[in-house]
């Protein structure tokens, strides 16, 4: 269970409502996830970390289901059970295919495994790639 | 420096130098990166490692561009140093752009905090998350 | 279930019950943790363990609950569930409130995405960090 | 290099100077950590990144030392060198001593060392950790 | 619930029963473990990632024990709760003793300590280990 | 540079020569690693850590060089660059071959690869892997 529980929004404060309004109307969706609701029991972090959320994730250079897998990509590799049920669960909302979310996971496999190969080979950084950008 | 050194194409043996010589085909390019270098230790893996990176990075469902960020993802979550040089080069040279890296890092960075509070508030899983897809 | 099963007092060697009521006369109470009767399945890990955990987290320069939520910080970067329960339980038995939980878990989460963003950044060390102490 | 390389305050846009002005009278310092000139290649990440770790780690129910502490130890367990330099030095300017340097460093190599036995064995949550807060 | 279900081998197209023919065969067993399973929403990925892990997991320069008791050393540091069950069962399926297992996670947690400390107080590497192989 | 500079044995207080002249010792040599001249910064935990690790890494159900092993992978994983130059090194001088260290990381690299996936793909842990020892 959630450390200090969940805070449903019948019994919600009124600074937390105002978050919660705002995910619903940003999300146009009746329902407020656990994550949220969990998060509530600190309101200070919970409206500061969905104003974060809601701005990192709208659309700009990138569509907002590119990001959705990124988020997929980084709680796969991060063990994170919580999150990869809810953003699996973002990611098909916003149309990703079988095919896509398996392709998101093989890139992720792969580079898990790389990651732990260039270190483990103790890889030294090429020159070419010291200055970029 | 790597654990068994960089061994280069001029000293490779014919079962590398194939290798070697995929690599360079399929990049459209005459330059090795010491990452291969480096695990032609074992050429075993070296191969293997090559052939699994080829199929998984290939156009699919996915773009090419999409995958290398979805890399670069990964390698900051793991804080795996060659592999954002080697790959930050991936994508810039794949045509990213400073504010599509920016949105990939400012996920990766949400990502990385919001995993960090479910885990730590000790958030259950929504119901309607447990069955998908 | 735990690998080994759990080793319940009653049916434990005295080797193990040695570790056990120093556990108990230490933490004055009746309770062994599921942790400790996992690990008694390899009793030379259960004792060195537990006479480095109880040197660590006796009071020193820093007093018991900061260290209570600096192991919840460390628990909650690693998503690990099991030392989540025990040592939210512990920083609420040494009195942690809601609002000390919650900034402790605002500073992991941060910290957390500014880990991944100094890395994804590829950011140099400050000359003048270099030199400390 | 970072990959966008550092933008100096002489050659920064006024949107980033206004970010820079706010570090140094919030920090009270005339110096800009490498880290913020990094991200100052993406602009809103730059100012979004500041105004979240300026609510952060401002006093509160825990106060600035404490908090940079647990800074220190999740980039610890989260092996960011660029982080680990400024958040040591971060935490020595706070006036920590080497005595709590090393007890923080004690925990959090002993969460890290039980985290993953905790995981190895596959310990069971125990049920009186179920319900807590 | 994996993220598209498990596919059993009853309703598995001809391309996904012939990698489970392959890991009956060579595992001898008639057991498909849900892993490969819930692969098979990915038919590349599964070959892919069966192909790889017979040839990692053969025996070679190290013997199949000592393979699987570095996986379950990768996962216990990763914190996979699927992958600590299935190569907890795959370590004691190949003769693994609780002495042995014990030992490893000892190693396991030590490492995962040192790992932490060597990073928290910033160690440089000795010249002598900047040279190997 | 280490947070509180190496502590050399001409300088060193009886204490942390103590623990010094133990280390070299046991390990037959007048060579004290980095790392150890790092920790005596804080000697309690220069002692506590070296008596673990000699405890842990000496020959019991496994032999020194498949702990060392073990060592490299969990460091690998944990992209702790100071831990695999001195692993590497401590597995080389005891006569691992660079077949044996290039398997030892494939099954690191393909053990992070499929963490992943089994992450990823949210499989559900098998009935038959619940029950184990």
């Amino acid at each position: 269970m959630a450390t200090y529980g969940l805070i449903e929004y019948a019994t919600a404060s009124p600074e937390i409502r105002e978050v919660y309004d705002d995910i619903m109307a940003t999300r146009k969706t009746d329902y407020i996830n656990n994550f949220w609701k969990a998060l509530a029991a600190h309101p200070a972090t919970l409206r500061r970390t969905w104003e974060s959320v809601k701005e990192v994730m709208a659309a700009g250079a990138l569509d907002p289901l590119t990001k959705e897998l990124i988020y997929l990509a980084v709680s796969a590799t991060n063990q994170c059970g919580y999150c990869l049920a809810s953003h699996t669960a973002g990611a098909l909302a916003k149309g990703a295919t079988p095919e896509m979310v398996g392709e998101v996971l093989a890139v992720v496999g792969m580079a898990n495994e790389t990651n732990a190969l260039a270190g483990g080979f103790q890889v030294e950084i090429d020159e070419r790639f010291k200055t970029q950008g």
